[in-house]
């Protein structure tokens, strides 16, 4: 951790949060989540920081997504006990989820299938502990879960019901093809998708008599899009709380409003091939690319001043492990203003993976200066 | 840390390295190096292990190769003197190299333009410290680098030489355009040019008078292919020491020789999709897709067994966080014989990536018996 109380001044790569564009992101889906009387569970697989959870769940009910084990005990290490691990749960983790619960934490669990009930009930019961199960729904993602509308459903909630040690929290289903949208109709729908697929399945075991308390959706597009949340009782986006490239180009935040980026510094020009370098490349900033700016171009992500004031028309157009190149959608990149040694921020396409690779946060506000530097975790 | 000795019993996702192939890939090196008389410098961004860095250098004269300033603290506390940071040198870097020289470290350095030099020389001079530095040259691959045959080479080397702190090491090149030859025929091409660039640009600075002692080319593909190394003194690849499924395609190893790879668990089934989910996603196994099975299908990687048998006809089509996606190149994937809570080891397309993300190595020998634990650096 360093001691330094300008951006100008630290080591690159380094990941910067801005504290009041956060703080923006959040209020914006706290008003979402209040108007349309919804818990808020923020899935913090984005930004995986206490300081960050804690801004994300006030005014909420506290309860929040992970999608580690680690995660999970970083979280409940930091005061977090009402916790979901959305990710279909391989048996041998649950001896770790249950030293959790022994310490007071509330883990709920996913599963989808008949099949994983046996293990994971024996499981349960051999370390005495017991777990609310969310029922994953498939609403279109063809990821994991059941259909909405199929007997698999039903058959994994008798076998939740006939297990010893599992109960029945509700279904759960996250759109993850709201990512694929290429107008904001298109989203609505694939929202509209999601909120009657959750629905339906939790109107469904209601029907024959099973418990189904929270219907749970989210993903950053869908709920930001969704014309309708009726039946829904929970949300669970992540990427809101810092954006990115990618949902600036799906429409839920504008690219001032992303709170997220990497400062890096220019390493290099190269005049023949009209690229800045920068040290910044794939581990900082991931491989998932995007479209933009304006112009159809494939990019890495957006190029701001040390301040965060973007540099319009300049974009990553290649990555390498370390090496970051800057491109400019016009003639060339300005070489005369980005000497070697200048420092940019860079905003990529995808935060999440990003975010991953760092042990900690930047936190500025009012342009480069730093204000606090917050401890996050990574890995598994 | 886990003290388990079998794959079978260990938390996912956990990086992987079979110690025989990964002493057979070194070998192979060290016998192309030896037979064309020239140094092997490994470039240890890709393993970032000492281990592994011990096991690189034995037989070679000990020198490596970098791409962060944390990989060189790291193999410096490991007894690593001989180093090159084989990025662009941004100037704030350069205490934390010179604390390392002072501590008896020898570190090389990369400029390639004049702007750079006097910046870098006049920080070296403030620190005390002097560098011999590597003029990068560009070798067709567009990223960072003078071209070898412009006046850029000679104004560099004549900064250097004016400079108060600075010495010419001689000239590096790296052709990572070597990863996008489609036939051994275009790769062996591609190295040509590597090699002739590099030599030139020695050349045309010997001629001029300047000491350029060291000729120093290297990406795994373009050392691997060549078919001539003529006036090259020393190469730098890396990645052939675990190999990945980009190396295979690229004809560098075969598919049995990958060393590394990502244990997973099983953790659902889309029947509908007609997939098999494992809790390994773009965290894991990185977002950097290619090519395969056979079939010209988009992937992430291959699936094997976990005592490392290739399972024909499976591949990770789809990544998200923390899932991964595995489909048949046939009809169905074999759902019966990969249930839930069974674990996979998967081979990523890049391992560069991927390994970065892992805090150590859990070494296997003779299938999937734990033998080892290697620690490794990671992050900045």
């Amino acid at each position: 951790m360093e001691h330094v109380s300008s951006l100008s001044l630290l080591q690159t790569p380094a990941a910067i949060v801005d504290r009041d564009k956060l703080q923006r992101n959040c209020d914006r889906m706290t008003v979402r989540a209040q108007t349309h009387r919804i818990n808020l569970r923020p899935h913090l697989k984005t930004t995986k920081a206490a300081k960050i959870a804690e801004i994300a769940t006030k005014q909420h009910f506290g309860g929040i997504t992970v999608s580690t084990v680690a995660e999970a005990f970083y979280f409940n290490a930091h005061g977090f006990q009402d916790i979901t691990y959305a990710v279909g749960l391989a048996p041998h983790k649950l001896p770790a989820l249950a030293a959790l619960q022994k310490e007071g934490a509330h883990i709920n669990i996913l599963i989808d299938e008949v099949a994983a009930i046996h293990a994971i009930d024996e499981a349960a019961r051999n370390l005495q502990s017991t777990f609310p199960v969310f029922i994953e729904v498939d609403s279109g993602e063809r990821r994991g879960g059941v259909s909405p509308d199929g007997q698999q459903l039903l058959d994994v909630a008798a076998g939740i019901v006939n297990s010893n040690s599992l109960t029945i929290a509700g279904v759960l289903t996250h759109a993850g093809h709201s990512y694929t949208g290429t107008t904001t109709d298109e989203i609505v729908e694939i929202a509209e998708q999601e909120r009657s697929g959750a629905v339906l399945a939790a109107t469904r075991l209601r029907g024959m008599g099973f418990d189904c308390q929270t219907v749970s959706i989210g993903s950053t597009p869908s709920v930001s899009h969704a014309a309708s949340f009726e039946g829904v009782t929970e949300i669970r986006p992540g990427v809101y709380i810092f954006g990115d490239m990618q949902q600036v180009a799906l429409g839920t935040c504008g690219i001032d409003d992303v709170a997220y980026s990497v400062l890096a510094t220019v390493i290099g020009h190269n005049h023949g091939a009209r690229r800045i370098l920068v040290d910044a490349g794939s581990l900082a900033l991931s491989k998932d690319g995007g479209r933009g700016p304006g112009a159809n171009l494939p990019t890495y992500g957006r190029v701001a001043t040390v301040d965060g004031r973007i540099l319009p028309g300049l974009y990553l157009s290649t990555l390498y492990q370390e090496h970051g190149l800057i491109a400019s959608k016009w003639e060339e990149p300005p070489y005369d203003s980005l000497p070697i040694g200048h420092k940019v921020r860079l905003l990529p396409n995808h935060s999440c993976l990003s975010a991953a690779s760092f042990d900690e946060y930047f936190v500025v506000q009012n342009g480069s200066q730093i204000t606090e530097i917050w401890d996050k975790t990574r890995g598994w």
